[in-house]
């Protein structure tokens, strides 16, 4: 079998990305996992190797052609997205926000090329992106506009075996029951038993959550799981998939924790976060769902405070690196 | 210092109730911290001393008065609730719901009185107390009714040095924005404050959580944070009560789990009760606040399952026990 082609970016230059990225690369057994190809500017790449003290060999290449012919050592595609001159490091820039978008840009077009099989990137400052022109409410939107995805697409924030994702987002809390619909939940649970298969599950074991306290108590208190979230799951049951709930969500955690469940769709952001972050998923990694391409990222963000210093952890960034490995496989 | 009486009851006689407080009266140092009156049924007392295999020595009473000439040694106040006969362990009945009513009926007479200073009660059946006659949501709410409770009052859940409470509680989601007002967080922020000034804190830290995602974003995801909760907490502020927030919910739990916090007031059921659980919550304890006297027990619930055998941890009925006997103390 022909190695997967990986497409790995510094995420922002003047966060913790280039370091992160170094020492990835530095692992025998990541460089073993994919023909990696970094994409970026080459200063970007001899200062993460600098704050970290690595000294890895890349071969510079000019097209992406070249990447599924490699050796298996890693490639770097020098493309310019950022000059040294116009960031700070340890702060939010335009020009480093500008440069990560580029750099990611880039390998969007190659995936429509298919030039490149999954894409992991080193962590964003959403705010940089924002000054440095992405239009998005984040880079999912981005990204799946990019590839003019059409169907239903969603974050999933995962933690070892566990995943999670959410039918709403960004919204306030008094517009939580209008994306409580059937299709929507629908869609959420299906790309989550799919993501899961193709990332190694042989039978996902996926849950709703429900969206009123102790799931409605039998309609006294709220009638979503009753009349919309029940009858969403029983179709999705009658077509086969072994999708379980709604469990209320005080204790669906709980069997996730205990190892019971590998995944949980959540009907809202908090719903989701408070237990994600208390179960550490600053740890984790996220998953961009429903594009074409795998990509994965840390789940953690540029660190500002420790970026420059080489200490900053890579386990979220390998762990992410080998999701998308694994993601490509099938 | 005369030491302040205690009522305790078994709870549901067929749950694990019985032979906790058997376990708890059998350590010294709880029949040291004040003068325990037990009031429910001999039989039940019986019953629980010989499920706990415990042998503690109780002086029988008649009537209240005797507790404040006690020498110690814990008193059961017999008082006729339940026959043994119409219970069946480890089952709902009735009987036991309408049994454990009665005690507590019988203690809070009492402390009309004024001839008790706390009570601690053994964990009750939320269906069995229903179907026993409590026309009422909850337990709570029979106490604030039965106490004549005209302020504000609500539950405190505490797991060691962390309380929290919460503004609304078994309401649909779609109504939680109808509860987010400014005296609700008001009234909720000034009773958590003083609850824990009476609990030993010198000085509680005490947050209120947002509503919406990541505090609304500055009003772009949702206004309740720069309408009502922050001129909420502003006001308190002004009139020297050091209330802090809003705090974003997903990231509240961590500042409390690390220290920083020592009560949450949250918007609603599932923001609190996610964490909650997840920090293990079911080996805290549940104060009924705003309430003219201290009444607690611990949080988890009957233990259908394990009652009758002995094995139950007796731990979160002691820390209740040793809650109540400090909220008396101020």
């Amino acid at each position: 079998m022909t190695k997967p082609v990986i497409a790995v970016t510094f995420g922002d230059a003047s966060g913790i990305g280039p370091e992160l990225v170094a020492k990835l690369l530095a692992r025998p057994d990541i460089r073993a996992a994919a023909q990696i190809v970094l994409v970026g500017d080459a200063w970007v790449w001899n200062r993460g190797q600098g704050i970290a003290g690595t000294n890895t060999e890349v071969q510079m290449i000019q097209n992406w052609r070249q990447a599924r012919n490699g050796n298996g050592t890693p490639m770097l595609l020098e493309t310019d997205t950022v000059r040294e001159a116009d960031i700070v490091p340890a702060q939010v820039t335009a020009a480093a926000g500008k440069g990560a978008r580029l750099a990611l840009t880039a390998c969007l077009d190659a995936a429509k090329r298919g030039d490149v099989d999954a894409i992991c990137f080193a962590p964003l400052n959403k705010l940089a992106m924002k000054k440095g022109g992405m239009d998005f409410e984040d880079e999912l939107h981005f990204f799946a506009d990019y590839l003019g995805v059409q169907d239903y697409f969603c974050e999933f924030n995962t933690l070892g075996t566990l995943w999670t994702s959410r039918i709403s987002s960004h919204i306030p809390l008094a517009e939580i029951p209008k994306y409580v619909t059937k299709d929507r939940i629908q869609a959420a649970a299906r790309l989550t038993y799919q993501t899961l298969k193709r990332a190694g599950f042989a039978q996902p074991r996926v849950a709703v959550a429900a969206l009123n306290p102790h799931g409605g108590e039998g309609g006294t208190c709220g009638r979503e799981e009753i009349d919309i979230i029940r009858p969403a799951v029983k179709e999705l049951n009658e077509a086969g998939l072994p999708i379980q709930g709604p469990y209320p969500a005080d204790t669906i955690f709980l069997k996730a924790r205990d190892g019971a469940l590998d995944s949980i769709v959540t009907m809202y952001h908090d719903q989701g976060q408070v237990a994600v972050k208390l179960l550490g998923f600053e740890r984790g990694v996220t998953v961009q769902g429903g594009l074409p391409v795998p990509i994965t990222t840390p789940a953690h963000g540029t660190a500002f405070d420790i970026a420059g210093q080489g200490k900053a952890n890579a386990e979220a960034m390998t762990q992410a690196f080998l999701l998308a490995a694994k993601l490509t496989s099938t």
